[in-house]
C-alpha cells in the first residue's frame, strides 16, 4: 500500500511514526499538526496544517498520538468529518475511555491502537524510523464496521516493522496496569523516596548506580501522558498497587523471618527463561 | 604501582577485576580461586591455586569477591595468615557485618570495598576490563592501622577506571538500601505479580516491553548474592520497604482523588535534572 497519512500529536510516537512510514514506503504523504509548529518538523513530516479540516480531507488515514485526553476530544471533532473509507487510528496508552468515545461512530472505521515502544530520550533525539521494529503494536476494534480497517491497520503496522496483536479493551487496560502503569507508579515512588532522603544526605547521590537507573527510568515519562493514563486507568492503577503493597508485605514478612530464600529462587527460576530479553535490550 | 593479587571468588565482580588490573598494568600477577576451577578462567587470571594459603603467601594484595557470608568467612581464615604490609580488600555488596569481622584483626590492613557496577549478563560474557569505568568504589577503613592501605586501595580503585569513595559502613548500608536493596526487592515483587497474572492469562507476555524490562532487570541479580545482601542489611531493608508502602499509600490516596498531578510534577522536575544520567546508561 501507499498512502497519505495525517498525525495529529508530533511528539516521540507521531514523529516516529512519519519517519517509519516515509522512509519504509508506506506514505507518499505525512501531512502532520501539533499544538504549534516546531522547526524540526521540517524533514520529519512532508507538510505542517493549522486546520484539522484541512489534514482529514487530504488525507486516507488519520493518526492520533495526543496524550490520551486529547485523543478522545480530537476524535469527537474528527469523526464526523470523516467520509466513506477514511479510517482513523489513534496510538493512546490506554484503550477502554478512547473505545467508549470511538462507540458513538458505529458507520465509521475508528480503529483503536497502542505501539508499546519507548526510550528515555525527548524531543528531537527521542525521534527514530526504527523505534516500533520488533514491538507489540496493540489494535482493538470497536465494532463490526471498524473491521473493515482491519487489513489496512495490520499493513500499517506490520510495515513500520511492529508486530500486530488483536485485544479487547478490557484486556488491553488490565495487562498495561500491570506491565507498564504500576511500574511507572513505583518508578515514581522509588524516585521521591530517594528525594526525601537526599534532602538529608546528599551524599546519597554517589551511590546512584545501574540498578537504581533502571529502576526508576518510567519516572522520566512525559507528564501529560502518564497523568491521562491514570485518568483513565485509574481502577486498574489502583488495584494493582493494593495488589503490589499485599506483595511487598507478604516479602517483608518473609524477610523478616529469614525465610525469603524459597520466593526469590521461584521468580529467579522463571525470570531467567527470559534472559535473552534482559540481555538484548537497550533503553 | 605493579602487584600480585590473589583474587578469591571469580564471577562477574572477581574476573572483571583480574582483567582490568591485568590490561591496565596494575597487576603483574593474579592468582584466582573459586569454588571450583572454570576452563574459562585461563586467559582470564594467571594462575588458579587450590589453597588459600598459597594465593594468600604469593601475593601483596588479597581480594575478596565471593557473596557476603562467604567473604566474612573468608577473612577470618585469611586475617590471620596476613603478614606485614600485605592488604585484604573486599567487594561485597553490604559493610557492617563485614567490617564487623574485620574489627577483629585490629593490627592487619583488612579494608572494605563495594564498587557499585553490574549488568545483567552472567558467566563469561559478564566479564569486562571496563566493568568499573567511572562507577563508583566505596571503601571503608575499620581502624587506624588499616588507613596504611588507604593510597594503594585508592590507586586500584582509580587504575581499574573507578571513583574512590570514603565511607562508614552504616551510611553505606543505609544508602545502598535505598538505591539498591529496596530496588531489588521492588522488581522482584513486581515480577512475582507478573508471574501470578501469567498463570491465569498468558496473553501478558506479549505486553513485555521496555518499561517492565528495565522495572525488573535487578530480579536477575545473582541469587546467592541477593540472599546475602538481605541477611546482612536486613534491617534497613525492611525499614525502606515500610518507607516505601506508605509512600504507594499516599500515590494510591492521591490518584483516587484526581490529585497526583502535583506530585508527578515535582518527581518529574527533579529527575529532568539527571536526565543524562539516564540517557547514557546501558544496561
Amino acid at each position: 500500500m501507499k498512502g497519505k497519512f495525517f498525525i495529529v500529536g508530533l511528539g516521540q510516537i507521531g514523529c516516529s511514526l512519519s519517519l517509519a512510514l516515509k522512509r519504509r514506503g508506506i506514505a507518499n504523504l505525512v501531512i502532520g499538526k501539533d499544538i504549534k509548529r516546531k522547526s524540526f518538523y521540517k524533514g520529519i513530516i512532508d507538510e505542517y496544517v493549522e486546520e484539522l479540516e484541512e489534514g482529514v480531507e487530504r488525507a486516507d488515514i488519520i493518526i492520533l498520538s495526543t496524550p490520551v485526553i486529547q485523543i478522545i476530544r480530537l476524535i469527537s471533532k474528527i469523526a464526523p468529518l470523516l467520509r466513506e473509507n477514511k479510517i482513523l487510528l489513534d496510538t493512546g496508552s490506554t484503550k477502554k475511555e478512547i473505545l467508549k468515545e470511538m462507540l458513538k461512530y458505529p458507520d465509521k472505521i475508528l480503529i483503536g491502537g497502542h505501539p508499546m515502544a519507548g526510550n528515555v530520550r525527548k524531543g528531537k533525539d527521542a525521534i527514530d524510523e526504527n523505534f516500533f521494529e520488533g514491538k507489540p503494536f496493540f489494535l482493538c476494534f470497536p465494532n463490526e464496521n471498524s473491521k473493515r480497517g482491519e487489513k489496512i491497520a495490520k499493513d500499517i503496522v506490520r510495515g513500520i516493522g511492529a508486530i500486530p496483536y488483536k485485544v479487547d479493551p478490557e484486556t488491553h487496560d488490565l495487562c498495561t496496569s500491570i506491565v507498564s502503569h504500576l511500574p511507572y507508579v513505583l518508578s515514581v515512588a522509588l524516585y521521591s523516596i530517594f528525594q526525601d532522603f537526599h534532602r538529608k544526605e546528599m551524599g546519597i547521590e554517589n551511590f546512584i548506580s545501574t540498578g537504581f537507573i533502571s529502576a526508576t527510568r518510567l519516572a522520566l515519562t512525559e507528564l501529560k501522558m502518564a497523568e491521562d493514563i491514570i485518568l483513565t486507568n485509574k481502577s486498574n492503577i489502583i488495584e494493582q498497587i493494593e495488589i503490589f503493597i499485599k506483595k511487598l508485605e507478604e516479602l517483608k514478612n518473609k524477610i523478616e523471618k529469614d525465610e525469603v530464600s524459597r520466593f526469590l529462587q521461584s521468580v529467579k527460576k522463571d525470570i531467567e527463561k527470559r534472559r535473552k530479553i534482559y540481555e538484548n535490550f537497550r533503553f
